[in-house]
């Protein structure tokens, strides 16, 4: 399983896929001094941190808020590009990448300072008080629906 | 990109691959009250911080602990199958997948009361003084041999 | 040392001082999902971290962020009168209550939907490089003025 | 309330009480790479985290784990006299100061690799399930007993 020869990390750029950020969700993010680590920058289990405070947001602004009051986070991947420090201005952006019959995955992209820095996936699946997956409401597609992810394929230019 | 009849999530034990656990590197997690959120479990972004935990023991067990000084998280994946609860004995056990020219990749299992709970794979980078990655030491592939993960393929029987 | 007759807990308000509060500085707290512990309220370990926010806040904001870098926290002291929530408006309002040779000490209240909920008062030590304390330099007197705080006793009304 | 001539903290060994620490509760406590901050050493509000976890290993060596389970900090004094750093073997040694009718104290300090490095005094109060302070059992007083701090004086040496 292991091969020596494996190339390097791919480019940071293809790390945060090209998807209609513009139409995300937005979060603005406030930095704590105990976010960062002895490496200076914000450490790595703060990033999860900061995803539930923009689920919660979208969650909020969207009317699914009492869904996420019993929803939980079943995977989570993700791609830290460049490191966020103290002093920058940070950003969420989320989008809705699917929407599944009892989960939903949520793509979001950490902005700091203007700069594209890192991306996230995120399975959230809705449960009942017992913590037992529960089929998501009808109302659930439409409500997300503004924020869908989508391939943001850059538009051919015609001579 | 979404699809409204996607199926729920697989099945938990297919989430957690089955390597061969017997042989990882095994670290003890002490669980804190803090660690826990309103949801009664372990808060997922407190799943990194064991991570951190487990790769800088097996770095020490393994003796790349000076390499693991100067090396950055680039990816992290986490699948969450069954919470983890206070009062649970926890370790985490983890086995190292790939090792490529700059970085190489950790697969872990969180096991809480003898079960298996949680699966995250980590890629991390060596990084100079500056954060600029740069190549492993040859000895870096000697070191970790003993916990090179491998498909643990139940055998056969014959009659 | 036990005293087992010894009163309860003096009523609430009596632990958060009634301070010149309206010439504070005040930081607003962004309260995250992690921070909530089992109990259902913000972990008493996050306030600390919160009031580290608001010392770097009020310090950008007199001018003695400089300083502020090169800090160590010496003593704290937190009163918890009322439970944080999720949801809840959250502000701390900063004054200084004391400047010494190499240290100061802040005095501030949390305030959570226009309540005040707690108190805390930190001792701040103005460190080198190597974490050895140093004299305050002249000027901190002047930029700290504004916030000094003092009893706030409520005007006798002449009839 | 300035006192601009005020004198430097007190020397560190005056703020860690001299008390019968020999007959405390000892709780060891598991470093994190996230428990360490910007400036190198275990973040303030860290401390307040392994509290936590010496409160509930004294509770349930003792025999309070019950009463511990509903029981909320009402205040928190830390001294903080020398850095901890990853690395280190650090315990908490935990000693009861006080019982009154609802509440009670600990006094623990904190030791770094054999070094006594900060002191914390705890007031827990007893709660029911809304959070409104109860009294404690009779048999608290009984099972703290062992574990009651009195000042450690130094025994006169007779001629």
């Amino acid at each position: 399983m292991t091969a020596p020869s494996s190339p390097a990390p791919a480019p940071s750029a293809s790390r945060i896929p090209a998807l209609n950020w513009h139409a995300a969700h937005r979060t603005s993010i406030q930095l704590r001094f105990a976010d960062v680590d002895a490496m200076g920058h914000v450490n790595n289990a703060r990033y999860a941190e900061f995803l539930e405070v923009a689920r919660m947001d979208m969650s909020a602004a969207t009317g699914i808020q009492g869904d996420d009051d019993h929803s939980m986070l079943a995977r989570l991947e993700l791609d830290y590009v460049h490191e966020i420090r103290l002093g920058q201005t940070v950003f969420i952006e989320s989008l809705v990448e699917r929407v599944g019959r009892t989960s939903w995955t949520v793509a979001a992209r950490f902005v700091a300072d203007n700069v594209p820095c890192a991306f996230a996936r995120s399975v959230q699946v809705r449960v009942n008080a017992d913590h037992i997956p529960e089929p998501l409401p009808e109302r659930f597609h439409d409500l997300v629906r503004p924020l869908l992810a989508r391939l943001d394929v850059p538009s051919e230019k015609t001579p």
